[in-house]
């Protein structure tokens, strides 16, 4: 794994302050208001299709799509991210962009992931049907590997994106299970590297807004359709390698071993108090072991894990706690030991003026919510106005074939999120005038 | 993992009844009081070189070797065993075979396998160089996949020899890594997929010796080079797969989760309890889990432990309580929960006769041991007269690079198999009488 990508990233986070004014009097853009969406459209699309991770069929999709709605420009980057541009009044304007990815992970619905990419068309579809020009061009974005779910790290392509990771770095990363198998060889192997910008630098935009299913169960606790999402709480993951000592399993005295699984199922077990004494959450999401054999002890045993708080404070506490404690299971079962943090993403805040577009456009059907993990949004944020619409989602699940959000919601999110991209091209072009 | 392949097998196991005899006055055979083994060129073998597991290197000079000594006969068979027979003075009789295995384990060091094989050569040219001719025909036999280390099940080839799997199903056996790479595929890549004999029906053997290190600590207490083998210690091995539900690693609630791998490590901690309190030992010498990804929570994993006990009762009761906390784990954790008993090996004695042989050429520089593990002779003595020999191994360490047996042990150990060869040939020599 790439060490140390996001760490440090608090210090780059452009973080704004809220606007003194009272949101409560304050309403949509006139475009945003006379737009609507076609839910039906929108949910056929939603419910026919679940594309699989790093695959062509919703790439070539996508195309299709931005190219049958006209797009002045259509571009594919080195890391498979897909760019189209529509023109707006003033094409000296960068792009107000609405992103998100049509990667799911394996085991995902059909919802996390590419509801913000099929919303976003609905909205600009939409636009279009309503006679709604905007002052800004508009930027369809189906960024590459959010998930992180066969490739290390996750935001795979909006890291590049956002200038904290090299392109061929990116490139060449790694699969997550071990088979040394690289992005840039699965997006070759499906016709997917191009030659289209990867930076911000390259490519800037105005603004980057994205629709992503909840997650949790606060809209539908509230009872509310949609949410705009203020920030993202602060997720850190670690490598833990243990190192014990080559045995046979059979034969060799249980009292003197230094097993290596047997020290890091002691510090997973750990992780789970410590993770809920700090209100924080905790989660393996790896584990590889070794040598691999029927008469073997376990020599090397790699966890990898991250923990999460809405705190930054408690998130470091949490780590500091965690990381003495495997410390010190290592000493006491003689085992090496070795850490790194390979994700350090300190919680935040999306930009005020993004989020107020957001907010506005929900109206009554919308609360105000942070997301538990981290989007593309998340890096954009570090560039532009930036913010997020939730749709609801039934009983919190995601990354699980149950994940279900209703066409009544997944209309509502396109809706917002088309409202929020008109409201803020009113902004634009107000400052303009 | 193929099912239940030694299941039962305790009801196959040929089992003697020692003879009411004062071993203590029993001297050896006379061609076994002539023989001498060259010690020098016994070790530089064994020093010089280790051989990689199912590689093609060991088994090019193990056919170098026999057929240089004037094999009457050479086969390799469908599980790339290779086989070979020089002729005693009574050609209609089975040879007595000394075999063992050039595969070692990967992290393994150099004479466990290989100290049986290149021993069974050493005492077979001493055998010749002394001019000593058996009445018996003799055998040498290098066994493919003893340690199960790429491939399952362990005895990969002796088990089919012994009856107790079809050579189809052998041929067939995946690879411990989840790759889908077979043994079948392994050997045909390193051309030793022959068709020689695969069972002891098509080529009965009279009896069966093997040096093998004692991977324990008792020769060493005891100050003595040498043991004879009387049995071995039970070992079962169990498959177990946790499933729980899968959800996203940041955001889902911990509260509510069904994280397969944390039922997983709680039960691995428990068998460490639980193996102490009967007095047995226990391995987890396997780990999988999934979905592979950055973000999620595992919902399957995949356990593969050994336990052993050198009581079949305490085996059995060991068993039954593991079994009986998964379960209870599983239910405690809302986790789905199956097991499979994949190695069912009893604990067993070898046979008398062929134990006296041993003892008898051990003289006053061994003692009686039992093997904490199974071995090809464990397969063998379900069908014929079978012992081993035991060599004293530094500090009792196996399967690890540090892995150790003197010179003089190893000599020692070889000329204990020679002789013992010689002493059970008396034996047919005299029963033909």
């Amino acid at each position: 794994m790439s060490p140390q990508i996001f760490r440090h990233a608090s210090h780059n986070i452009k973080l704004s302050v809220a606007p003194k004014r009272s949101y409560a009097k304050v309403v949509n853009a006139p475009a945003a208001q006379k737009l609507k969406v076609n839910a039906d459209r929108l949910c056929r699309r939603s419910v026919e299709t679940q594309w699989h991770h790093l695959g062509q069929d919703g790439r070539d999709w996508f195309k299709d799509q931005v190219q049958s709605l006209g797009a002045k420009t259509y571009t594919v980057n080195k890391t498979g991210s897909q760019f189209a541009t529509f023109d707006g009044e003033n094409s000296g304007l960068p792009p107000i962009a609405m992103g998100s990815y049509l990667d799911s992970v394996a085991t995902g619905g059909k919802f996390d992931g590419p509801l913000g990419v099929i919303g976003a068309l609905e909205a600009f579809k939409s636009m279009k049907e309503h006679g709604i020009k905007t002052y800004a061009p508009i930027a369809l974005i189906n960024w590459t590997n959010e998930e992180g779910a066969r490739f290390f790290p996750p935001l795979g392509s909006s890291v590049v994106y956002a200038g904290e990771k090299d392109v061929s770095a990116a490139f060449q990363s790694k699969a997550n299970d071990g088979s040394g198998e690289t992005t840039g060889a699965a997006l070759e192997s499906i016709g997917y590297v191009g030659d289209g910008p990867n930076t911000f630098q390259e490519w800037p935009i105005s603004a980057h807004f994205e629709i992503h299913v909840e997650q949790q169960r606060r809209l539908e606790e509230a009872g509310k359709s949609v949410g705009w999402v203020e920030g993202w709480q602060g997720i850190d993951y670690y490598e833990m390698t243990f190192t014990g000592v080559d045995g046979h399993a059979n034969t060799y005295d249980m009292r003197g071993r230094r097993d290596s699984l047997i020290g890091a199922s002691n510090v997973m077990l750990d992780l789970q108090h410590l993770a809920l004494a700090h209100g924080g959450i905790t989660t393996v999401t790896n584990i590889q072991s070794g040598p691999i054999g029927a008469c073997n002890i376990q020599s090397w045993t790699k966890v990898v894990f991250c923990v999460a708080n809405v705190s930054n404070e408690r998130l470091a506490a949490m780590g500091q706690e965690i990381l003495a404690r495997a410390e010190a299971e290592a000493k006491q079962s003689g085992l090496g030991y070795s850490v790194e943090n390979v994700i350090d993403f300190p919680a935040g805040k999306f930009w005020p003026e993004a989020v107020d577009c957001v907010r506005r456009a929900c109206g009554d059907r919308g609360i105000g919510a942070d997301t538990w993990t981290v989007h593309d949004s998340s890096m954009t944020t570090r560039l532009c106005p930036t913010a997020m619409v939730f749709a609801r989602a039934k009983d919190g699940v995601s990354h699980n074939p149950k994940e279900w959000t209703s066409k009544e919601d997944c209309a509502e999110s396109a809706l917002v999120l088309g409202r929020a991209v008109l409201n803020y091209d009113q902004l634009l072009r107000e400052k303009s005038a």
